[in-house]
Order: structure tokens, then C-alpha cells, then sequence
């Protein structure tokens, strides 16, 4: 039976847990806002099933409470932080907040962000600046789940990007892994006892499989064959190894409780109004989108949607009925209030 | 019956042709650069076979020659570039130059080109940046020619995007279209009375096909479904809209003979000195292509390649054996210069 909570009950209990940790109110906060942000989406890989791991790894010390990140300006729009081995999401948004300044007032500004933990759903960051009227585009590296395109082995992360654009009502938001799918997904089948859909997965031996147990042991295929595998592998160079941290099979920490976090994270940011389309764009942004989903549907398709679309209707409804957790995960969390919270 | 060419003869024959037309020694020059460069790398949908619809355009007055573009600095970092109609390849290249040196200075520069012609292979502009010691990554927009994900009318362009990173012996490029495959490439596959592999497009009710003729009627299908979807609406935005262009339906120019050119192109141009991982950076390139190039194929695969590998493989082997054309392709450039090449 899932169990339903309110955005606020989940808020409170994650900040509870972080702060009995010795996590600042910051911290806890944008930790919650941003698993609370996946939950409402139903991003639940992103959400708030990944606090018990968190809690081993502060505990273990492969994760850092209560840090002050080091900023550090190489130019007046280039800003590198090293997040101490601290909270990945709380670093990445305060050092964004530094950096909207040099943005509105150069044109464009970039963000590397090193040594600190996973940052959630990269879109957070997106959607945020572009509700402040900016462009962002993200990128952040994960460990190596994905097959080079013709290749047998894990050797490129699923590695997401994300683009917020400003718009109206509400930003264009794209948010997407260079998977064809998640591994978290494929979990999801194998406890239903389900096969999985043809082109997610390769077995050990990278034949193509939609047996999740063959597909646990082999990996994930790159979105749209060799152009998720070469999106992939630029994203490992542009968040992992500008930002001074590796590529490929030494990228680690975020789903473990083993290892030192080894992601690398890159923000660039634009202000629209240092562009001859400044002043039109979230007009424009409307008025294509509108043409999008007022186009005629393919056969077998009610509607012709756009990116973000069903996520933050799912949110609208969430953010009123609650969100639906399975037991155990919710559970997990209360549990760890009950002990640890503060 | 192919006919081969030398680099050296297909360059000549292209400047004789729009120097006939009173393009400037650098606007023949570098357009003729963009479509060898594209030919000898096998990209043929983008090399002189072009040649005749810009003759056309420029007779028609639909595209300038001996154009001084417009640049516009809004910041230190932020270039816009109003082409005046002229060539799109001039435009990019030389602008693109002018945007260096700030990118030196400030680590990071961008640039927006608008009411210029076709860009060609949007990788050329991002590669040389990456020889220079640049990241680069460049979006253009195109006509509509792909389906929304769902949908069943074409209305997003191919739109492609290119990302050059400095690497050992060279770049790591990636130059991708957002559809599965061109159009250029399904009219060949007709022209061979062949049927088009599944997934590549849809037919007029966006229905699946695998005949030619229906998928000229109807429409490509985009890369990795709803992600190429949400990656060409993005950059629509980011190449067309924010460089004040238009997005969709009144993206025109570049195919036909109708219609002024109204794509719009954007650069992010990056200076890794500026980063933690710029001193290790082409290292750790060519590192992680090395283990990508070395590890274990999948079942039907020789061995694992990384985007780049096929192109410059083929580059090297046309610069000493020349790039086959079919004869009318040549036929068709040699006459232009008999006619009006200077």
C-alpha cells in the first residue's frame, strides 16, 4: 500500500534528518526542496528514496555536514567552486546566486562545481534561473551505466543535461539523462515481474535484452544510438573533467555508500537581455510550444505534448493530493526522523 | 559513374564560381572550406552539391555577396552579429574570430549570427575553435522537417548541435543532427529503390514507414524520441529565437530558391585556462577516447568507435585519393564555372 505525503510532512522530515546530522538549515533545506521538487514530478529516482543512502555516507564521512564551499573567481564570469566534499545541491544553488550578479551583468556567466555530492535533478538549477528570466543550461556526470554505441561495457554515465528557458506561464524545461532509460527504472520492472521495453538495455554480452535481469548485469543504451553515446561523452568532458574531476569508470559516489563523491558539475548562464531576442523570447517561447501541442497527434496519440509538460501537471495535482510513496520508502524516512531527527 | 576530385580542384572550382558572382576573396574562400571540409569527411547532403541552389539564391537576390556583417558587442562577452544577408559561413568564421580574444580574457564569450545564409556543417566552426585550444559548442535551427515526439505534422528543424573539446592528437568533435537521419540521406536510399530503416521517419499520419515516398510526404522522426524532440525545441530557442530569429514553421532559406535565409546560429565558446581541468584536459580526452576506442565491442561490432573516428578517417584518405562525387554533382560545379566563374 503507498502512503501519501504532503510536500510540507516531506519537507519537514528530510530537513529533521539533515539537521540531526549537524547539516545547516540551508543545507537541509535546499536538499529537501530539491528531492521534494523530484517527488512532485514523479522523478521518484531523484527523490526522497535516496536519504538512507545519504545519511550512511555523512555517517561514514564520505559526505561532509555544515561546509562552506570555496569560491573561486578566474575571471569576472568564469566562478569554480570546490564543494568540500559537502551537499552537491546546496552548493550548486548558493554558488548559482553568486553567479546571477556577473550573469545580468555580462552577458553570460559559467559555473564549475567540484568535490561535493550529488546534485539531485540537474533541472532544479535550470528551472530556477529561468523563473529569474535567465537561460541556464546544466550538465553534471554520473557513474558509467551506459554502453558506447556498438560497445559491451559501461563506460559512459547516463550523464544529463538540462536547458531552462524562460517562458510564459512558465519556463521551457528540459531534463533529460543520454540513456535511452534509468537503471532505477529497470529495477522498478524486475520487482513487478516485468520485462522491459526492446531497446533500453544490452546484456554483459551487449546483445540487446528485455529480460531486467540480464539488463541488471549488462547496461544501459544510449538514447538514439551513437548521438545519446557522443552527447554522453562530451557531457563526461564538460562536467567531469573542466571541472577538474574524472571521466568514465573513476566517477563515483552517488548511489554507493563506498566511495568519495567523483562527480563534476557545469553551468552556463545566460541573460536573454544582452541578446537581440531578449526582449520577444518568453513570447516566442509560448507561442511555438502552443503550436506544439495544438498540432495534430500521430495515430495511437490523444495529444501532442511538449517537454516538462506532464511533469508539472503531476505536480500541480501533487502539490494538492499529496505524494505517493510505497511504504518502505516512507517509512525509511520516518524511521531515521524518529532517531536521528532534530 | 563517381567522378574524384582533389581538395585543391573542388576549392578552386567553388571560389571561381562565387568570385563570378562578386563574393569577396574571403567569403568564396571560406564557404568553399565549410562544403570541402564537409565532402571530405562523407557529408555530402552538405558539400558542393549546394553549390547550384546558392547560385540560384544569389541571382535572385535572396542572399548578398561582398557583405560587411554588422557586429554588435551588448557586452565584453556577448558578440551579435546581424549577417546582412550575406554568407552564413563568412559570417560564423570571421565573427567567431572577432569573439576570440574575449574569450581569452574573460574565459568564456558568446556569440548570436542572424540574417545570414546556411551555415554548412555547423561541426566546422566548432572544431577549429577546439584546434585553437577553445571549447565550442554551437547550435543552428533548420526548416521544420521532424515530427514532434507523438506528433504528426513536421514542425521542428533538424536542428543540430556541435561540441569541439581540445584534445590529443585532436579535438573531440561531435556534430549531431536531432533527428534519427537526414532527408538528403532518404532521398537517396529512393533514388537506389531502396526502403529506409525502421525508425527514421514517419508518413503523413505519423505512422512508422519504411517507403521512401511516404516519408517524403511525411516527416523525419526525431533521435531517441521524446529527448531529440526536446533538444531540437531547446535549440530552436537558444539558436533561433534568443539570436532574434524566428522558430518552427518560418525557419526558411537554406533548401529552396523561394525565400530569404532566416536560420539563426548561437556559439558558446569556453577557455578550459580558465577551469580547474584546463592544464589536464586534452590529456584526459584523448585518456577516456583511448579507454572508449579500446573496450569490449558488442555482439556484431569489430570494434568501438567514438564520433569523429569514421570522419577523419575518411578526411585523411580523400586528401590523398580525392572525394568521389556523382558525375552530375561535378558535372553541374564545373559547368557554373564555365559559365560564370572568374
Amino acid at each position: 500500500m503507498p502512503v501519501t505525503v504532503s510536500r510540507k510532512d516531506q519537507m519537514d522530515t528530510i530537513i529533521a534528518v539533515l539537521r540531526g546530522l549537524g547539516a545547516t538549515e540551508e543545507e537541509a533545506y535546499i536538499q529537501a526542496d530539491v528531492w521534494t521538487e523530484a517527488d512532485l514530478r514523479g522523478i521518484h529516482s531523484h527523490g526522497v528514496q535516496r536519504l538512507p543512502v545519504m545519511v550512511t555516507r555523512i555517517q561514514k564521512g564520505l559526505m561532509k555536514v555544515n561546509v562552506k564551499p570555496e569560491l573561486s573567481w578566474s575571471t569576472p564570469c568564469v566562478l569554480n567552486v570546490d564543494g568540500k566534499d559537502g551537499f552537491g545541491t546546496s552548493t550548486c544553488e548558493t554558488s548559482l546566486k553568486a553567479l546571477v550578479p556577473a550573469v545580468r551583468k555580462n552577458g553570460i556567466g559559467t559555473l564549475t562545481v567540484r568535490n561535493a555530492a550529488h546534485i539531485g535533478m540537474v533541472g532544479y538549477y535550470a528551472e530556477r534561473r529561468a523563473q529569474e528570466g535567465l537561460i541556464c543550461v546544466a550538465f553534471t556526470t554520473t557513474e558509467v551505466l551506459v554502453h558506447p554505441f556498438g560497445g559491451a561495457e559501461a563506460l559512459v554515465g547516463t550523464n544529463p543535461i538540462a536547458i531552462g528557458i524562460p517562458g510564459t506561464p512558465r519556463p521551457y524545461l528540459l531534463d533529460m539523462a543520454t540513456s535511452v532509460s534509468a537503471m532505477g527504472r529497470i529495477i522498478a520492472l524486475k520487482h513487478r515481474g516485468e520485462k522491459i521495453p526492446e531497446g533500453w538495455a544490452v546484456d554483459k554480452n551487449g546483445v540487446p535484452t528485455t529480460d531486467p535481469d540480464a539488463a541488471l548485469k549488462g547496461s544501459l543504451s544510449p538514447a538514439g544510438g551513437p548521438k545519446g553515446y557522443g552527447l554522453g561523452i562530451a557531457i563526461a568532458m564538460l562536467g567531469g573533467l573542466l571541472a577538474g574531476m574524472p571521466a568514465g569508470r573513476e566517477v563515483l559516489g552517488t548511489l554507493d555508500t563506498e566511495y568519495r563523491c567523483t562527480v563534476g558539475d557545469l553551468f552556463i548562464v545566460l541573460d536573454p537581455q544582452a541578446f537581440p531576442g531578449g526582449d520577444t523570447l518568453a513570447a516566442g517561447v509560448k507561442k511555438y510550444l502552443d503550436e506544439l501541442r495544438a498540432s495534430r497527434p500521430a495515430t495511437g496519440f490523444k495529444q501532442v505534448s511538449v517537454p516538462g509538460d506532464p511533469e508539472f501537471k503531476l505536480r500541480e495535482e501533487r502539490l494538492v493530493n499529496g505524494i505517493p510513496h510505497p511504504e518502505e520508502v516512507w517509512h525509511a524516512a520516518e524511521q531515521l526522523r524518529s532517531t536521528i531527527g532534530k
